[in-house]
């Protein structure tokens, strides 16, 4: 059967790649994906032939990927973080459904490691516990449902991970969020934020949710909102592993 | 300065595990942590002390690895898939805290694959748009709690991916929490799980919210719950990446 590998590269370099992905790359002899992401992995691939298409041709980079396995050749699409998180193994699947070749070609996911779990390990451990991720993005999402999502999530009492905060059309979004927020959560509730995860000039701040709102990120930037109990360790944004009290846990 | 890796190591096998984490173990004198883990990569770290306990031990567990580091050896504490999704990261700074060391060891936090996403690999692409991530222990959390989690993630028209769901204690809790989710769902709402991620025995089972509410799941289980866009293409499991119609975006 044709073979379509859907690959996470995680963040930034190579060293936060698995093997299995890295052997998926070997395996295949075309790689398509995002110039930005294709450009990272060139030079250690430079036998395979590269496909590579601008940001928001999502679309075209499957189809483009899609006419090649159908040549029979072995194809890997890679994706930054996760494939499967705001990633491109669900179009894959969407397309190779409206185009009626689902048996004849199959998809494999690999998966990586999301801005999610990569930015929260830079700002210590904000998801410990139950969370949300949510996309400020409407381009594809009416923002009505952003807003009840974030609504749901500051009810929920959950830690929170936004992707998307911020692009040159939508810089006051993540005040937005913040505001609904704050309607459900103190103005000291433990935030941070982490920009180029994985990647030179890395910077992760931790501060609380009022300080967040009047913040400005870029569109390179994950955010975090921690949960009811999450602290502020010396700079380290740290939820407990659930309600009771850290001397019991301690104390074990 | 003193420092402890707390190293996420993916699911299963070394091979779903970075570049990064196989380092920081290399770098490391001591690797700690549940006996399970610890017998996985034993062979292949076998010039390291290694230090184990059971299962609900954690706090003596990062008690012990402190220790170590506490006497100028480089100690990585090992957590089957991300070390920051319901793993020691968090209790590794929350003892550090109690024991006012942060000045003297610093933590590295090393993410890995998290069940969420190597999981929703396995069953195609659930978690493709906004998402929750929840577990059904009510061990450190009161269930009032996770069941007003259950209800937010269910009306924000969130994907779930819900981690704990069984144990032999808690053999109804995923029947009673798709109850909560039945409340604001379709019945036809499309679902999954997957057995042994990674491992011997790997299975993924896509099927709607009703048929998941009477079937019965192990502790090594992870469950997934689409949003009410989710697909079921052939036995995959495929949320869109918006609210639009794939046609737009095969278009675009």
């Amino acid at each position: 059967m044709k073979k379509i590998f859907v690959v996470g590269l995680g963040p930034g370099e190579l060293s936060q790649t698995t093997g299995r992905a890295l052997d998926a790359l070997r395996e295949s002899q075309v790689i398509a994906g995002y110039t930005v992401y294709v450009d990272l992995i060139k030079d250690q691939f430079a036998d395979k032939e590269l496909i590579s298409t601008a940001m928001k041709k999502e679309a075209d980079r499957c189809n483009l990927a899609v006419d090649q396995a159908v040549l029979g050749k072995t194809v890997s699409m890679v994706c930054s973080g996760d494939a499967g998180v705001y990633g491109m193994a669900g179009l894959m699947y969407e397309i190779l459904h409206a185009r009626d070749l689902e048996q004849d070609i199959e998809i494999e996911v690999i998966p990586g490691i999301t801005a999610a779990c990569s930015g929260a390990a830079v700002l210590g451990a904000p998801l410990i516990h139950d969370f949300t991720v949510i996309s400020l993005s409407d381009l594809l999402t009416p923002w009505e449902l952003i807003e009840k999502r974030l609504e749901c999530a500051a009810v929920g009492d959950f830690a929170i991970c936004l992707y998307n905060p911020s692009s040159v059309k939508r810089h006051d979004y993540l005040q937005k969020a913040c505001d609904i927020l704050l309607k459900h959560r103190a103005a000291e509730n433990v935030a941070g934020y982490v920009q180029n995860i994985g990647r030179e000039g890395e910077v992760g701040v931790v501060m609380d949710l009022k300080t967040l709102r009047d913040t400005k990120v870029d569109m390179f930037t994950t955010v975090f909102i921690g949960n009811s109990q999450t602290k502020n360790f010396h700079g380290k944004m740290v939820t407990p592993r659930g309600y009771r009290e850290v001397q019991e846990k301690v104390d074990e």
